[in-house]
């Protein structure tokens, strides 16, 4: 059997038998830190234009009260409160990144599950497997979509492919579907995948993911029901796979499935932006270091992956959201403030004349040569003097992995203008012991604002 | 300026702008018409397998009771309540069809439009006017999206590309959307197009066209509350055209807008199947006529459009869905029954030994000169004798539109089991005068089963 000829039952089975304990640990506590990264930047986002537009229209439809909306006077159903707090733990671009495909997989599957976890019990393992279940099933459909020999057009948003994928999985292993009600919710979940990143910079950027939750929410819980399907959706002849990047390898997708866990690629931000600009970040903060007092900058010269400059190339960011895809921004701002985060996104420092100023004047160049991760930096000074700086490894990257303290003071960052502080430290360690949880959806649910 | 290159902010215009009273009096009694033949076919789907799960599905939601699920005892949300209404419409395969396209695209508007109507009220010619420029928008997308120069994927399922574009449209005109947040309805619906013919045969068929409904109504109700898109994602460089249709002519799309009317252009079936077989049954049904009793047929040769094939190529039906793209099922019934209807869907005929020995015998070969509504016919009996028919316009055609009577004939085919005789006639009766409806949600929603 070619690898991929029978990708949907591959991961229908794979998913209905995953379980905790046959996980390695380390994936176990990369779960629990997806989750703790998750939940600090839904809180830290709920409360944005975006996710407070999507609550209003979710409690209009008045549906029974089973899942939170986070930050918001509203209870919803599963699928409801899966699409609005995936929205607000996306519309900060603060989340997490599989740098190999830029998808950002923790958002859709936690939000589904954390939902699922409010209106039945689901113990913290259950919740942790599902969880690490959904994120390595979206890398890995990621992967096959986005690497070659795919030729899948890189304009589509992969989150809105991979995504309802992934979801469906995790729901559906949390329902106890088998193999049979699993391919189905694949196959219903596959039939609604879509999105394209020309909305990128508005909020329907971020009603993607947030859609994504929601539909492998549904795809699952109509399979269930036995709301039935192809057996086949992704490889079949005219099915996902042969739509929408034909000739890719469905075989990448199962590589060392069960040994190799791609969900540890997966990596939490440590800047507020596509991920893409991160080396750039790191670069610029290296040179604002060594910067004399009153240095006056003549030129900035950046080189980047070619793919920088696709994703984030918005020249003149007139709002938070398209903040997060301008890449000229984000190095000016480095180049003048120590440890740039949230406040770079507002429209204080948007329009601030000395970062207009300076942001207009950066040359970025894309060469294939640099590396995702990577970013080089050239700044000439107006009295002639050079400052170069090269990054190879972004911090948060794969080799510099944010570690447990940084993922707590990003947590505390984003929680404390909603939590006081004693609750915002209640939630962390809940978060650190779901494992242990009888109950995740009560344990966790008592602590939100 | 060329043409489309401003193509979502054109349809948003000519929504915005749309009004009963400036629609000729033929496009306005058409979408009576394609009221009354979705509201049958709706009431007589209900009870599927398909639509039963889909209302179990959302009446787990516990959503506000604005709308109702026909023929089940569920009231939901608007955009649950479109879901599966149109499943329930779409699943006997019996709906309408824009032969052009091969699009569906009444119930994916009528059940949007309906489900608001129970919401707020809603004016039978504002009611209609919606539906017609829903419908409209439909035909119009799928116009562009199917015909060269576009370079479609003829595997993409085109109503749940077309689908939610129009629906954002008809349902938006209803909120009074002003034309910037009609763009942003138009984009965030376009961002969730998507489908594949893969899945035909299965529940998930029919699960495209009630998501396309409930996209399209989500897309207009977000949109309403200010949630933002960019203003250009029909034809924004690496917009909707560009990910599925590149060099496609968006021109196409907007041709003769408000002059022509591509509406008038959509069907309604006379048969509870594909529509590219309804010239196949004719032309069975021609030669039936024809057969001298007792005759035995030794050989039956079908020349057709290729599409049918591609289409309805299904051998061995072995469930009503599966029989709808079956062209070899209905030719065999075909030339055995008179009349064929629901009940060649059923699995009595789809396992009836003589249909089966007849169904194996079917010969098919494509032809692209053979036009899509043509079919030619040639039967060889066991004497050796040959009969010929050669149908060059189906019932139902362009050129053989069913008339009113004909379409009260299927009305109450569709509606008998489900409704007393009396109450179907007053419904009939409702729906033929919904023009002058002061509140169609409730004039209408009194009379369902």
């Amino acid at each position: 059997m070619t690898p991929g000829s029978d990708l949907t039952q591959a991961i229908a089975r794979y998913a209905v038998g995953s379980r905790f304990d046959a996980l390695p640990q380390e994936v176990q506590r990369e779960a629990a830190r997806a989750f703790l990264n998750w939940i600090g930047v839904a809180i830290g986002g709920c409360h944005e234009p975006a996710p407070t537009l999507a609550a209003r229209f979710v409690a209009e439809k008045g549906n029974k009260p089973s899942a939170a909306v986070i930050g918001h006077d509203v209870r919803t159903d599963v699928a409801s409160a899966a699409f609005v707090n995936c929205i607000a733990s996306s519309v900060l671009a603060y989340d997490d990144a599989h740098l190999p495909t830029v998808a950002h997989p923790s958002g859709p599957a936690a939000s589904a599950l954390f939902a699922l976890a409010q209106s039945q019990i689901v113990p913290g393992e259950e919740f942790l497997n599902a969880l690490a279940l959904g994120i390595e099933i979206q890398c890995r459909i990621a992967n096959m979509l986005v690497h070659p020999p795919s030729p899948m057009n890189p304009s589509f948003y992969v989150n809105g492919f991979s995504g309802p994928i992934g979801v469906a999985a995790a729901v559906g292993r949390i329902l106890g579907l088998n193999q049979q009600r699993m391919a189905w919710a694949i196959g219903i979940a596959a039939s609604q995948a879509s999105g394209f990143r020309a909305v990128h910079g508005t909020m329907t950027s971020h009603f993607r993911p947030g859609y994504a939750s929601q539909s492998g929410t549904a795809a699952a819980l109509l399979a269930r029901h036995g709301f039935d399907c192809i057996d086949n959706a992704l490889e079949a002849d005219g099915g996902f796979v042969d739509v929408y990047a034909a000739g890719s390898d469905p075989g990448r997708a199962l590589e060392g499935l069960g040994q190799h866990h791609e969900m540890l690629a997966n990596r939490y931000k440590p800047y507020p932006c596509g991920i893409v600009i991160h080396p750039v970040i790191d670069a610029c903060q290296e040179i604002r270091a060594k910067l004399p007092p009153a240095a006056r900058i003549a030129e900035v010269r950046l080189r980047v992956n070619p793919l920088v400059l696709a994703l984030t190339g918005k020249r003149a960011p007139r709002t938070p959201l398209e903040s997060h895809v301008s890449v000229s921004h984000w190095a000016a701002v480095s180049l003048l403030q120590a440890s740039p985060g949230l406040a770079a996104t507002r429209p204080t420092c948007l329009h601030d004349p000395l970062i207009v100023r300076l942001r207009d004047q950066i040359q970025t160049a894309g060469s294939p040569e640099i590396g995702k991760g990577e970013a080089i930096a050239k700044v000439t000074l107006a009295d002639g003097a050079v400052l170069n700086a090269h990054v190879v490894d972004a911090r948060g990257s794969q080799a510099r992995p944010m570690t447990d303290a940084e993922l707590e003071a990003k947590f505390f960052e984003l929680t404390r203008p909603k939590l006081p502080a004693k609750a915002a430290e209640k939630l962390r360690d809940t978060c650190w012991r779901v494992a242990k949880s009888a109950d995740v959806g009560n344990d966790i649910g008592g602590h939100l604002p």
